[in-house]
């Protein structure tokens, strides 16, 4: 969210209450994660007005064009935004990264949802949010047809030989005519191959049908854990299933979501941990409970813990990992429902933390060097000045720990994530073409 | 087209043949006709790469985003991008829009088009390019639908009243419940209002259906036009439809295309003209002809006029006026297909025109007070110098005669083309709203 990832931020002083529609503001974000030399900027999405206007500030400008704004005012940081594979097509979806990353020299990635919300699925002509399997197939015919146009045109198509009067080598733009269950795309993408070839993919399913789609198609999954257990359980289970897809499970990074309070002392930490979850107002955050968990309000009485019968997960359709975290989450610490909005309320799911920059740098270092973590989705509760605590006073403890970068030392994401740039599948070179001809 | 209107532009020495791809390039023209205080920017664009890649430079950046990188480094011009109703949803254009105009200050226009390609269809699951009136139908709902959407959230709907915890009025926030023959969306825009209300709508199309529809909806109109006489007949013939729908016809712009070749002296400007034409290789060109023409490029001798049998308007399903525009230049000034070639390669219709830049400025007034034009769509046929050559020489004297400003009055599109902020049809303002209460 833009004023911090804590529901109530945008009622803190330092907060600007219209900052969810200011270019500046997030220009601001992005120099300032540039300035800590972080790996990139990520915005979460969806295609529909979710929860109460009256709560906080809702609505949110459209990540590719507003990665773009923010790609202009900086040179090296990475651009992920969000997109649906339920409610786009893949042709207008490919050219749009396609643009992203040639605009930004190579820096675009795109976290790829398939939006488990019936308020989406109302603004594109359907009155049911489709099953969730049924979103997962048409997912993985989305990315295999947005990789084939990213790919139409080999990395040396160009020619431009102005002598002879040819521009382009007709013979390296491939058309795709791609023919499946969802989708028929004849191609080639009007548009020469981007300085990354493809942007980098993200996801951030963690139900089985998510698991399996990161394990095969992602380069970096973001990931809501609370316990280094889970965390641990999480990160060796998507590396194996990477590799039952015959895929190196290195290139796939695991990047849980951290949502630190960051103070110079501990009670400085605590305080604004506390006075972030003060400012929320219960009724507002119970609704929202009830609605994510499929029961009546009434049935969730602050003080009181969770009822015992909820639905099982097998009977939701939205957002299955989701709602697995939470009950998990108020089950096993017995939380009370004003306990456990607090929390959610705090980090949405994500693993909160409060403490001293020392304190959150441990923390990280701790879950890095225990197979929990490739690296980290850094979720400030309050913005702006909680980027600025975490790259002015937590960067440079790990970076004296020999943790982080001191420079960047390439430009683009897939260098900063250590990923190699895949040529393309229509090339001579292509280990898939080689194969067809072996 | 990135290295200028003409089509051999590329071939010239100054070109350079990756432009189409190269931000920095297009960011140094938007940065020029801020210069000369023009009023906007503009893309044609289609889903899909037409033509032959050996020709020229193919493939084209995303507008939206394109423009939204040229936004971030201009504070006034306008940012005019082409998109298809028959390709998009209304839900996703809509809010690309907004956010283009959130992020611009208010800068931002939409070209809209129907799309008249078969390669574009085969790109979106269809084998076959829709009918015109069936595009033109579903663009009338797709504009009914996205202006709902621009308008769901009045103006005054953020409270942001942090000591309340209240930051929006719910109830201005309005769901559009929009249920039409082609679209089902339920809304609100998931964006508050954006600092234009809703982008400029700009229109091209001169058929029948294009005129209605530009008349209807458009508040400014691209028209390619060879003739003063031509231009006064589509100038009058606008602005009365104008009338028939309702409309102030002042708020309805008609801006010709002018394609100027500009020299120091007439014997220079004749001569970068020749220049760019030689440069055409005529079978290329030949080939494209007898495809807008539906005939067999057999049939077109280069040195021989156009055969007597071709198609009615009537039979073309594609781009109706822009047929009809070719075959009438021809037959009216019994030009080979060679000349022809020349005529379209130079200006794709457009006037092209070339003179010192006293003769252009002539050219313009002339126009300009004749009824035939309020402002102009200037298309340098080679790029940048073409721009360049416009600002710095023929915008002085345009300016000296007191035909055009000497600084922009105003930040937004609808400042510089002199049009009001529309009102949210939700709001109690809205003449909308007080007709159905009264």
């Amino acid at each position: 969210m833009s004023t911090g990832h804590h529901e109530a931020s945008w009622r803190r002083e330092e907060s600007d209450p219209a900052a969810n529609t200011d270019v500046a503001h997030f220009v601001r974000l992005a120099q300032t994660a540039e300035r800590g030399l972080l790996d990139s900027v990520f915005f979460a999405d969806s295609p529909a007005l979710i929860g109460e206007v009256g709560r906080r500030p809702a609505g949110a400008l459209e990540p590719t064009v507003l990665l773009t704004a923010m790609g202009a005012a900086t040179s090296h940081i990475g651009l992920i935004a969000t997109a649906s594979t339920s409610y786009n097509d893949p042709f207008n979806l490919a050219r749009r990264f396609s643009t992203l990353d040639h605009v930004s020299g190579g820096r675009a990635g795109w976290n790829i949802v398939t939006t488990a919300t019936l308020e989406a699925a109302r603004n594109f002509g359907l009155e049911e949010l489709p099953a969730h399997a049924d979103r997962y197939r048409r997912a993985r015919e989305f990315v295999e047809v947005a990789t084939k146009l990213w790919d139409s045109w080999e990395d040396d198509a160009i020619l431009a030989d102005k002598a002879a009067g040819r521009w382009g080598d007709t013979c390296r733009v491939h058309p795709i005519d791609h023919v499946g269950q969802h989708f028929r795309v004849a191609g080639p993408l009007n548009l020469p191959r981007s300085p990354q070839g493809r942007p980098v993919l993200v996801q951030a399913g963690s139900s089985e049908d998510g698991r399996d789609f990161a394990a095969q198609h992602a380069e970096a999954i973001f990931t809501a854990q609370q316990t280094l257990e889970d965390a641990q359980d999480f990160y060796a289970d998507i590396k194996a299933r990477a590799v039952t897809f015959g895929r190196d499970p290195g290139r796939l990074l695991v990047l849980p979501g951290i949502v630190p309070a960051i103070g110079s002392t501990e009670a400085e930490a605590r305080a604004l941990e506390e006075e972030l979850d003060e400012l929320i107002l219960p009724e507002y955050a119970r609704r929202q409970l009830a609605r994510t968990l499929r029961v009546a309000p009434e049935r969730l009485a602050l003080d009181e813990q969770l009822p015992d019968e909820l639905p099982d997960e097998d009977q939701i359709e939205g957002a299955k990992s989701r709602y697995t975290l939470i009950v998990t989450l108020a089950r096993r610490e017995r939380l009370t429902v004003r306990e456990l909005i607090g929390r959610l309320g705090g980090g949405r799911g994500h693993r909160t933390f409060s403490g001293t920059p020392e304190q959150v740098a441990d923390a990280i270092e701790h879950w890095f060097t225990s197979g929990a973590a490739d690296g980290f989705n850094v979720m400030p509760p309050a913005l702006p000045s909680g980027l600025d605590a975490f790259v002015d006073h937590v960067v440079p403890i790990l970076r004296s720990r020999g943790l982080f970068r001191t420079e960047y030392t390439g430009s683009t994401l897939r260098d900063h994530y250590g990923l190699d740039r895949p040529v393309s599948q229509y090339a001579p070179s292509s280990p898939i073409h080689v194969k067809e001809t072996a």
